[in-house]
C-alpha cells in the first residue's frame, strides 16, 4: 500500500478510529501525489478516491497498482454506495481544522456516521517528517530562491519601487521552473522595513535604504522560504548593529538545531539575547516548511515540540524599530541527527546595492 | 448605524438570532469596508470589532462614528469580557459554510454560547443586491479588463506561449490601478481551449488557433469577469459555425435579463438552443460577481432563483468539443428594472489577430 497512507492507517488503529474522511486538498496531494479536486476516504477494507471527470485520467495516470487505492469517478457513486461505505465503522475521523461546520453536517448525513470524530492533524503532524523525494523538492525550490536572490540583488535600481522588485521575482521564479510563489513577495525598505508583514507600495527606492525581502517559491509543490536584509550604498552604524546582532542569533540558532531540541529552548536563545540588548522578538522564530509555507512546527514559547531528523523549518529572528527600520535574516534548514543542513545558501554578510 | 449592519440585524430579528459572529474576512469587508483581520460581533446591545495592533490605526481611520462599531484591540479583551458579550442571548448566529468545525467549538466555549445557530447565507444572500459605490468599484473593474484586452490583442504574436501572455495580463492590471487578479487567467489555445477550466501552459500560439482568454481583476475589493475567444490569422468556418451559435446565444439571454425572470428559464435557453444543433451546455450560463469573483446567485438548473434590481452576474454560455476546440463568451452584467447593462463592453465579433 501507498507508504504514506499506511502510516496514517496505523496511526488510525491507534486512535480506534476504522474509517476516516480526507478533504484537505494538501493532505491529498500529500498522500495521492496529486492534484485534483475530490475526496479520499479510508474505509475498512479499502482507499477510495472520489473525483470527478475532469481529473481522472491524470489520477489513473499518477496512480500505480502498489498505492492500492479504488478510484471513482463522481457521477458512477450513487447515495447507496455512500451509505455503505463506512458501514460496521464505529468512529470515522475528519479533519476539524479544515472541514466548516456545514460540511461536517453533509458528512454525518451522506456517509450515515454515527460518531464522527476529530483527528488532532495525525496527517499534519506526519507531514512534519520529510521523505527523501520531499526534501529534494525543498532543496530545489531552495536552489531556486538562491538564485532568485542573487539575480535580484543585480536588478534592484535606485527609483525602482518596492512593486516592481517583487513583480520581478515573481517573473523569475515563472521563468525558471517552479510553479509560483510560495507566498506573497515581501519588499520592505526604508521605514517600511520597520513592519514585519509589510506589503510591496509604491515606495520607490532611495539611497541609504534598508531592503527586507522575504520570499519563496514552490517546486512541484513544496515551498521555501528565505529572508535577506540588504542595504542601498552604505549602512550606517547603528543599523549594522542591530543587523550584527540578528545574524550573531541567527547563526547561534543554526548551530544548536539537531535532532531531540526542544522548540521552546531554541526560541528563548534569541528573545533572551535581544532583550539583553533592549529589543524584543515580536514573532515566532520559525515554522515548518513543506507542502504548506507555514506547518507544523511552530517555534515559538508557547507549544513546545522536539525537533525530529527530517523536519525543514525556518530559523528568522528579527528586530523591529517602529517608524524607523527592521532586520530579519531567514533561513530554509532541514534537521538531520546531528545539526541543520541551512538549504538556503544566499549570502547573509552587508549585501550592499551600488549603483547609479 | 452602518446601513449594511442595520440591514443583517433586521434579518437577525426574524431569524429570532439575538446576537451574530461574523469571521469571513470577506463578509467583515463588506459590512465594515476594511480588510483587517478579525472578528465581528454584533451582541445585543453593541456592534463590536475585535483586531488586533497590526490594524487598529487603519480601522480607526476607516470607521466613522455613524457606523457605532466599537473597535478593541485583541490584547485588551480577556476571557471575562468574551463570557459577556454574548449574555442573555438565547440563539447566535454562526456563518456554518465558512466557519470550521474546530472554532465552531471553540465559538461555543469561548462566548458560552448554548445555542450557536446556521445562519444559511444571511449576508451572502444581502451580498447579492450591491449598492451604488460597490457597483461604481466594479463598472471600473469592467473598463480596467476592456483596456486590458485591447492591449492584450495587439500584444499576442505567434510563438508566444500561454503562460506569457496570463502574465503579461497580471502585469497590465498591476500596473494599470487594479489590486490584482480576480482569479487565475485563463490563456487556453488550440486544443487546449476544449477545457472550460485550462491552465496556461507552455503552448506556443499558432496560425489557425482559437484562442479562450478568461480574466478578470479585482477593483477596491471588487471583481470583474470577462471571457473572449479570439482566433490567429483565420476562423475556419465549422469553428465559425460554433461561434455564431454561442454568441447569439449569450446575445438571447442578455435580452432576457431583467428583474424578475427566473435563473433557471435564462439557463434553459441556450440550453435548449445548444441542444437542438448537437451540443450541450456543460457549466452554468453565469454566476453572481462582487467581492468574491463568484458569489451567489448562480445560474444553473438546479438552484432556481429571480433576478433583482442591482444584482451583477456573469453571462457565459460555451461549447466545448473534446480534442478540438471551445468556444465562450462572457460578460459580466447589471441587472436592472427593464433590463440588462452590460458592463464587459470589448467587441464580440470575430476578433482576428494578424501579424507576422
Amino acid at each position: 500500500m501507498n507508504e504514506k497512507i499506511r502510516c496514517i492507517r496505523n496511526k488510525m488503529n491507534s486512535l480506534n478510529l476504522q474509517g476516516m474522511i480526507i478533504s484537505n486538498p494538501t493532505n491529498i496531494f500529500y498522500l495521492l501525489g496529486i492534484q485534483a479536486e475530490g475526496i479520499l476516504l479510508l474505509t475498512r477494507k479499502e482507499n477510495i478516491f472520489i473525483t470527478d471527470g475532469r481529473y481522472i485520467e491524470a489520477v489513473q495516470k499518477t496512480i500505480t497498482i502498489d498505492d492500492e487505492i479504488v478510484v471513482f469517478d463522481r457521477k458512477d457513486v450513487d447515495c447507496y454506495d455512500e451509505e455503505n461505505f463506512f458501514m460496521f465503522c464505529e468512529n470515522v475521523g475528519f479533519e476539524e481544522e479544515y472541514v466548516t461546520y456545514a460540511k461536517y453536517k453533509e458528512y454525518m448525513h451522506r456517509y450515515k456516521i454515527n460518531n464522527l470524530v476529530e483527528t488532532e492533524k495525525i496527517i499534519e503532524k506526519q507531514r512534519m517528517i520529510k521523505d527523501n523525494k520531499e526534501i529534494e523538492n525543498i532543496i530545489k525550490a531552495c536552489k531556486l530562491t538562491d538564485d532568485c536572490f542573487k539575480h535580484i540583488c543585480s536588478f534592484i535600481k535606485k527609483q525602482m519601487t518596492e512593486k516592481e522588485i517583487a513583480m520581478e521575482i515573481e517573473r523569475y521564479f515563472k521563468e525558471n521552473g517552479a510553479d509560483g510563489l510560495a507566498f506573497e513577495t515581501i519588499v520592505a525598505s526604508g521605514i517600511n522595513s520597520s513592519m514585519p508583514h509589510a506589503v510591496p507600495t509604491d515606495k520607490k527606492i532611495e539611497s541609504g535604504d534598508v531592503i527586507t525581502i522575504d520570499f519563496g517559491c514552490k517546486y512541484n509543490g513544496y515551498s521555501s522560504d528565505m529572508t535577506r536584509t540588504i542595504f542601498v550604498d552604505f549602512v550606517q552604524d547603528y543599523i549594522k548593529k542591530v543587523y550584527d546582532l540578528v545574524l550573531k542569533n541567527q547563526l547561534q540558532v543554526e548551530k544548536e538545531i539537531k535532532e531531540g531540541i526542544s522548540t521552546k529552548t531554541l526560541f528563548k536563545m534569541p528573545e533572551s539575547d535581544f532583550k539583553v540588548n533592549g529589543f524584543d522578538l515580536i514573532h515566532a522564530l520559525g515554522h515548518g516548511v513543506g507542502l504548506d509555507v507555514h506547518e507544523m512546527p511552530y517555534i515559538n514559547p508557547k507549544d513546545e515540540m522536539f525537533l525530529k531528523e527530517n523536519m525543514i523549518i525556518t530559523n528568522e529572528p528579527g528586530i523591529y524599530i517602529p517608524g524607523k527600520f527592521g532586520i530579519r535574516v531567514e533561513d530554509t534548514v532541514l534537521v538531520t541527527k546531528t545539526g541543520a543542513e541551512v538549504l538556503t545558501k544566499s549570502n547573509k554578510n552587508y549585501v550592499i546595492i551600488k549603483n547609479k
